[in-house]
C-alpha cells in the first residue's frame, strides 16, 4: 500500500503491456523483456522527480521506463495506451492482491479466534439483552456466534468483490482508438493481457474503468468494518464497571490514566470503534466518486488516492481485534471471561424470565389470554420485589394456570438457566460449518 | 411502501406463523385457516389504535388479530415469535417484492430506452471528452453504451441482493427458546415457514436478523442511483447553451422562469442529481445501524422507517428518467440529439485530434520520441491557430516522420473523423448483449 | 412546515413585493393592497393545478395571484422578481419563523426541565465514569450540568443562525437588472422590502441567495441534534439491567415486548438516538447543496425540499425527551432517579477511588512518585480484593506516606463520596447562569 | 501539525500548568522554571519510546518530564491535571494557532487575488447561466464578487470559531477533585492558566472539553472548503472546449495526456474539487464524535487525530487555488480570460435577452400579459432562428406594445448587453468592503 508498491504495480502493468504487444506480433520478444526488465527497476523516487518536471504521474513513468531501455525498444513502451489503462489496472491489481494476500488472513485469523472461544464457551449461560434490559437467557458462546456467522459471510463477500475487480486496456476515451491501428482484436488484446494480470476486462470503458466493482469493493469492506464496530460496541459494554463480564489484557507497567492510578479502560475496542466513525464516512467519497463528468473528469482522481488507508487502517483493526481476544501463542483466548460475574448478572434477572416460557406453555394449555396474564403477574412481582415463581406455585389463580402445564416443561419455567433453546447446539454448529469453509476459502 | 401495505405485511407473515404452526401439528388446521382469514382483515388503522394504547406495535397487530378469532385459536396467535420475527421477515418480504414488482421492471425499461437510444446513434460520430476538453472521437451511441452496461450490472446486482434478504423466526434474543418448547425441530420450522414465504432464514439471528443483507440490498440501490446521478450530469453538460447536443423536450405552456421568458431548462435531469443528493447520504444511516447493541437495540428502529422512502424515490428517478429520454408511445427517443452542434462541437478539435494516432503510427514507425514529437507539433499548432494535420504534410522535420506512416493508415490522421475505433462494433454487441440478459432477467 | 403553509409563505413575499412597488412609487397603494388580498387567499391546490400545466412553481403562483386581481394589478404581480427571489426569501422566512415560533421555545422548556432536575440532585453522590469503568465521585445533577451547559449554548447558537438567514431580492442572475428599469435605487428597494419581512439581505447573490446562512442554520441544528443523541445515549446506558439508576415511566397498559412479558425497555431515548442517526447524515447534502454551477443550477431544489422534515423531527424529539423527563403538570421529574442504586454501584469502587487523592496529596506531601506508588497499590488491592484505603493505614510502607498527608485532609481519601470536588457548587452556577439567560432570550 | 508539534503543544500546556502552580503558591517559582525548561527539551521520540511501555500517552509525557527535574520538582509534574486537560487543551491552542498563523493569511491572500481579478474585470461583460442555461448578462468581475463575499464571511466565521475554542483544566470528570485539595479557587486557577495560553475555559467539563466548539470550527473550515469547491466547479465549466472563457497556466513542458499529445487539462480545479470530495464527508465522524459515554469514552480519540489532516489539506488547496489564478511576483492574474471567447458566447443569445427587459418594461407601461406575450414570442424566434428583437420592430401585435416602452429605455432591449443591472457598481463596492475588512481582520 505503500507509494513504491503502487509505482511498482503499475511499472508491472507496463511490463505486461510489453509482453502483450509481443505475443500479439506489434514488438519483439526481445523488446518485450527489455522493457519488462526496466520495469523491474522502476523506484518512485526517479518518477516523482521526472513528474515534478512534466505534472503528470503516467507520462512520468513512462518516460523513466524509456531512459532504461535501449533506441530500438522506446517506441513500445506505453503504447497504445491512456494513463487510466495503467492506474485503473494496477489499482485494481494491487487491491485485489491487498485482499487476498493480507486482509483475507487477518479476517480469518479472527474468525477463527472467535470460532474457538464460542466453542469453548457454547454452553455458558449469559443474559440475552436487548435494549440493555436483560430479555431471555443465550449462551456465551451464542453471543459469539452471531458474529462468527456475520463475519464469515463477509468475509466470502469481500473475497467475492475483489475478485470481481475490473482492469482495462481499451486506450484514451475506451474506444481502442491506438489498438484498432495495429492489432487485428483490440478486445481480445484487452483480454489477453489484463488475463496474464489475473484480472478480467471491463466490458465497456470510457477513459477509466466502470467504477462499480470498486465501489462494491469498499462496501465489502465498510460492511466489514461495521462488524468490528458492532462486536468492538458490545465488549466494551460487557467491560463496564457494573457488568464485568469480561477483561481486556492489562500489562503490569500499563498505565490507565494520568491521575487516577486505579483506572484500566477497555482502550482496544475503544480505539476499534473510533477508527470506524472516522472511516465508515468515506463511503459517501466513494459514492460520489462514481460520478465522473462525460469521458472522466479528474475529480475522483485525489480522492481514490486515499482508499489504501482505508484497507490498511481496517486491516489494522482486524488485527489488534484478534491481539485482543487471542492469544497466537498459547492458542487460548487472552480476554478474559468472568463466569462469576455473568452468573451474578444473571441471576438478577432469573425469575422473571421465566415469564416467557410461562406464556407460551399456558398458551399451549389453552389460556386465551396467557401473555397478557403472565405480564400483568410478572411486571406485578418486578414492582413488589417478589418472585414470580414462586407466585405461579402459590397465587390462587395462577396455580391453576401453571398445573395445566405437563410436568415435563415445567423446569424450563422454575430454572429459566435451562431456558436456552437451542443456543449450544447452534454454537457448535455454526463454528463447525465456518471451519469448514474457511479452510475451502483458503485454498 | 405504503402504512397499510406495512401492516399488510406483517398480518401476512403472521398468517404464515399460524399455518406453520398448523403444518408441524401444534394447532388445527382449522384455527390456521381461522387466523388466516382474521390476517387478511387487519387494517392499519385499527392497529395504531390499539398501540397508541398499549405503546408495542406487534403486539398491538397480535390483539387486533385475536380480536377478530375465536377463543380456541387466541392461543396460537403469534404464538412463540417475538416482535422481529415478524418485523425483520416483513420488512425482506416487502423490499423484496418492492424490487421485483416495481423496481427492477422500471430499471429494465430504462435500460431497454438507452438500448435503443445506444443502437440509433452507434455510428454518430462526437467529440470524446475528459477534464471537460476534449479528447478523441467517440460516437454518441457509445457514450449510452457504458450506461448500457454498468446500468445492466447493477439491475443483476440489485436483482441478486433482493433475493438474498432474509427473515428469521428464531424467537426472543435468537435462541428459539418458545419454538424448542413445543416442536421437535426449531430450526426445521423456521425454515419450513420462511421458504413458504419465499425467503430464506439468516444463519444465526438474535432478536433481529442479521443487518448485512439489507445494507447489501441499499448499497446496490444507492450505487444505482450513482449511475442515474453520473447520467443525470452528462445529459445537462450536453444541454450547455454552448454545447447544446440534446435537448430536453419542452411542452409548449412550459415556463422556464418566472422573469426570463427565454428560458428552457434542463430540469429533469436537475431534478434527479438533485434526489441522489439527498438519498446518497442515507447509506451512512444504513451502516450505523449495522451497529445494535447485544441481542439488540432500538436505535434502528425509527431509521429504518425510512428504507421505503428511499427506494420509492429511487424509483421516481428511474421513470422520471425513462420519461425524459423515451416516448412509450412512439417507441422513439423523447430526448432530442441535435446532430449539427454534435458536428460543429467536434469541428473545432478534429485537426488536433489527430496528434495521437500519429504519434502512434509514428512510434510504430521507428519513431522513438513519438509521443513528445507530437505534443511539441501540436502545441505549436494549437498556439498558432493553425492546422497540425497541414503541418505535418508541409514542416520539412515533421514530414519526415509522417512519410514513414504506411499510406493505408494515413486517412485515420487526416480524418480523425474515422479515427473511433471499435465504438460502433462495441455499441452494438453490447446492446445485444444487455437486450438478451435482460429476457432472462425477467422470465 | 406543511405545503400549504409554504405556499403562503411565498404568497406573503409575493404581497411584500407589491407593498415595496407602491412604497418605492412604481404601482399605486390600491394596486398595492388588492394583491396584498389576493395573496392571503392562495391556497396551495390552486397552485399546484397551475403548476401541473406551465411545470414552474413560481410562476404558478403569481398566475394564480393574477387571476385574483384586475387587469390594472396584474402588471405589478411578481413584477422585477425571479423565482428565487419568492423562494429563497421565502424559506430564510418559514426557517426563521419555525425556530422562534416552535424551536426555541420546545428547547427552552427541555432546558428548564434539566435545569430544575439538575438542582435537585445537585448533591447526590453518583459514580464518574469514563471509558464505561468507574472513575471518580461526581454528582447526579452534575452530570446534568454539563447538558444544560452544552444545550444552552446551542440554544443560542441556533437563535443567532436563524436570525442571520437572509433574502434577496436581486432578480435573475442577481445583477437587479429589472429594478435597474424602474427603480432609483435597487439595493435599497431590497433592502426594504426585507426589511419589511424582518429579514437581511445577501451582500451578493446570484439567482439564489449565498448558500451558507442556511449551511450554518443547519449545523446548529444538527449540532444540537448530536447534544439529545448523546443525552439518550446516556440515560439508555443508566437504564441498563445492572445499572438501573433511573427508569422510565412505564404505562400499566404498556406492552415491552410481544413473547417476554416482563420486559421494559427505554424506547424513548432509543428513538431519539435513532432519528439523529438517521437525520444527522443529511448535513452532507446541505454541504453538497452549497455547490451550485455559475448563476445557479437546480440541484439543490429537490434535495433543499427536506429541510423542513429535518426540523420537524429534531423537534418532536426535542419535545419527547422533555415529556420523558420532565411531568409539566406536577412541575416534576418523570424521570426516576434510583438513589439507592446510584448508592450501590458508587459503593463498588469507593475505596479505589482513594487512589486519585492519596497520589495528589501525597505528591504535594514531597513524595516524589506519588502517582507510581499509588498505582502498584491500588492495582494490587483491586487484584486481591482487599481494601485499599486499609492498605493505607496498614502497610508498613504506605502509611509512613499517608502520615504525610495533614489530617484535615485525610477524610476524602478516607471517604471519597466527599471527594467530589465543586460538583455541587458548579451546579448551581451553571443553573442560576442558565436561568438568567433563557429570561433574555425569550424577551 | 506534525507529530513533533502535537508534543510539544502537550509540553506547553504542561509548563502553562507548572507556572500556574508557582502563581497560587503551590509550588515554587525556581520549581516552576525547572519543569518550564524541561517542557521545552521534550522530544516525540523520547515520549513515543515511554508510551509503548506504559501504554497512556499523556502519561508518558509526564514521566518524560519527570525524568529532567530534580527529585525536589517531580511531585509537581502534571499535578492535579487529569490527561485531558493536557490533550484538549493543547489540541485547541494548536487549532487556534494553525487557523491564525497559517489558515487565515493563506485565504487572506487567495481573497485579495480574488478581489483584484474582480476588480479588473468589473466591467467585462458576460452571459450569466443558470441551469447551464445562459440567462442574462452579468459581469466577468460580478462573477467573482459573489466568492469574494462568500469567502469573506466565512473568513470571518473562521476566525470567530477558532477564537472560540476552549481548553479545560477540571481534573478528571470535571469536579476539579485534585484542585479542591490544593486550591483555594478551583476555577479561577483554571481560568488563569488558560489565559495565559491565551485559551478560555468550558463552562463545564467532563474528563473532555465540551466538543461543540471544535464541531463548529471545523464546520467553518468544511463549509469554506464547499466554497472552493463551487469556484473550482465553476472554473472547470468555463474551461471547457466548447465555452473556453478561461485557461490555467500550461507549462512548455507540461504534458496533459500520456497519449493524446494535444490535451490540456484542468487539473488544479479537478483536484481542488476532488479533495473537497474526500474530506468533507468526515464532518459527519465529528458529529459522531459529539456522542461520549457519560464522563467520556475513548470512541472520539483516534478519530480526533485525523482532524490536523484535514486542516493541513484545506490549506492546501486554498494554497493551491491561489497559485492558480494568481502571480505573486507580478501581481497579476494568472489565469488567462479570454475576452473574446467570453464575446463570442454571449452573442449566442444576447438576441433572445431582451426578453426579460422587453417584458418588464411592457408591463410597466400597462400591459397587463406581458410575461406570457413575451414568452411566447421569443420561443417563437428561438425555435425559428430569427431575431426577436427585429420582430419586436416589425411584427405587427409586438410592434404596438413595443411603441408604448419609454424611448430611453429601449436600448437595454436593442442592446442588452447593456442590461447588466449595477452588476460592475456592485462589484467594485464589495471589492472594497472587503478589502478594508481583511485589514481589520489582521490587525
Amino acid at each position: 500500500m505503500s507509494e513504491q508498491a503502487y509505482v511498482s504495480y503499475k511499472a508491472k502493468v507496463e511490463a505486461a503491456l510489453a509482453r502483450q504487444l509481443a505475443r500479439s506480433g506489434i514488438c519483439s520478444n526481445s523488446v518485450a523483456s527489455e522493457i519488462e526488465r526496466a520495469c523491474q527497476n522502476v523506484s518512485a523516487m526517479e518518477v516523482y522527480a521526472e513528474e515534478k518536471v512534466i505534472k503528470h504521474d503516467v507520462r512520468a513513468l513512462a518516460n523513466v521506463i524509456r531512459r532504461k531501455v535501449s533506441d530500438k525498444a522506446k517506441p513500445y513502451v506505453h503504447l497504445t495506451a491512456t494513463s487510466y489503462d495503467i492506474v485503473d489496472t494496477a489499482n485494481s491489481l494491487r487491491f485485489k492482491d491487498a485482499v487476498s494476500n493480507v486482509i483475507l488472513p487477518d479476517l480469518i485469523a479472527f474468525e477463527k479466534a472467535l470460532i474457538s472461544i464460542s466453542k469453548a464457551y457454547a454452553s455458558t449461560v449469559q443474559a440475552g439483552r436487548t435494549h440493555g434490559q436483560h430479555a431471555e437467557p443465550i449462551t456465551f458462546g451464542f453471543f459469539l456466534s452471531y458474529y462468527v456467522s456475520r463475519l464469515g459471510k463477509r468475509i466470502i463477500k469481500l473475497k467475492e468483490s475483489s475478485e470481481a475487480l475490473t482492469g482495462k486496456f481499451a486506450g484514451a476515451v475506451g474506444v481502442y482508438g491506438p489498438l484498432s491501428l495495429i492489432a487485428n482484436n483490440p478486445e481480445k488484446f484487452e483480454e489477453d493481457l489484463l488475463s496474464s494480470l489475473g484480472l478480467k476486462s471491463s466490458e465497456v470503458s470510457t477513459q477509466i474503468v466502470q467504477p462499480e466493482p470498486l465501489t462494491d469493493l469498499f462496501h465489502s469492506v465498510v460492511s466489514t468494518f461495521g462488524i468490528l464496530a458492532n462486536f468492538s460496541r458490545d465488549m466494551r459494554n460487557l467491560q463496564r464497571t457494573e457488568i464485568g463480564e469480561i477483561t481486556e489484557e492489562f500489562g503490569s507497567k500499563q498505565v490507565g490514566s494520568s491521575t487516577m492510578p486505579q483506572k484500566r479502560n477497555p482502550i482496544n475496542f475503544e480505539n476499534v470503534e473510533s477508527l470506524w466513525k472516522k472511516f465508515m464516512p468515506q463511503m459517501v467519497t466513494v459514492y460520489l466518486d462514481q460520478v465522473s463528468e462525460h469521458q472522466r473528469d479528474l475529480t475522483n482522481s485525489s480522492s481514490q488516492r486515499y482508499l489504501p488507508e482505508l484497507l490498511t487502517i481496517f486491516d489494522y483493526c482486524v488485527r489488534r481485534l484478534t491481539r485482543t481476544i487471542w492469544n497466537e501463542e498459547t492458542a487460548k483466548a487472552r480476554i478474559k471471561v468472568d463466569l462469576v460475574n455473568i452468573e451474578t448478572n444473571l441471576s438478577r434477572s432469573l425469575d422473571s424470565m421465566a415469564a416467557e416460557p410461562f406464556y407460551v406453555l399456558s398458551a399451549m394449555s389453552g389460556d386465551e389470554d396467557a401473555h397478557e396474564r403472565a405480564r400483568v403477574s410478572v411486571q406485578r412481582a418486578i414492582a413488589s420485589g417478589s418472585s414470580f415463581v414462586e407466585a405461579l406455585k402459590k397465587d390462587p389463580e395462577l396455580r391453576n394456570y401453571y398445573k395445566q402445564i405437563p410436568a415435563s416443561k415445567r423446569k424450563f419455567i422454575e430454572n429459566p438457566k435451562l431456558y436456552t433453546g437451542i443456543a449450544q447446539k447452534k454454537t457448535l454448529q455454526v463454528a463447525a460449518r465456518w471451519e469448514k469453509r474457511l479452510k475451502s476459502i483458503k485454498s
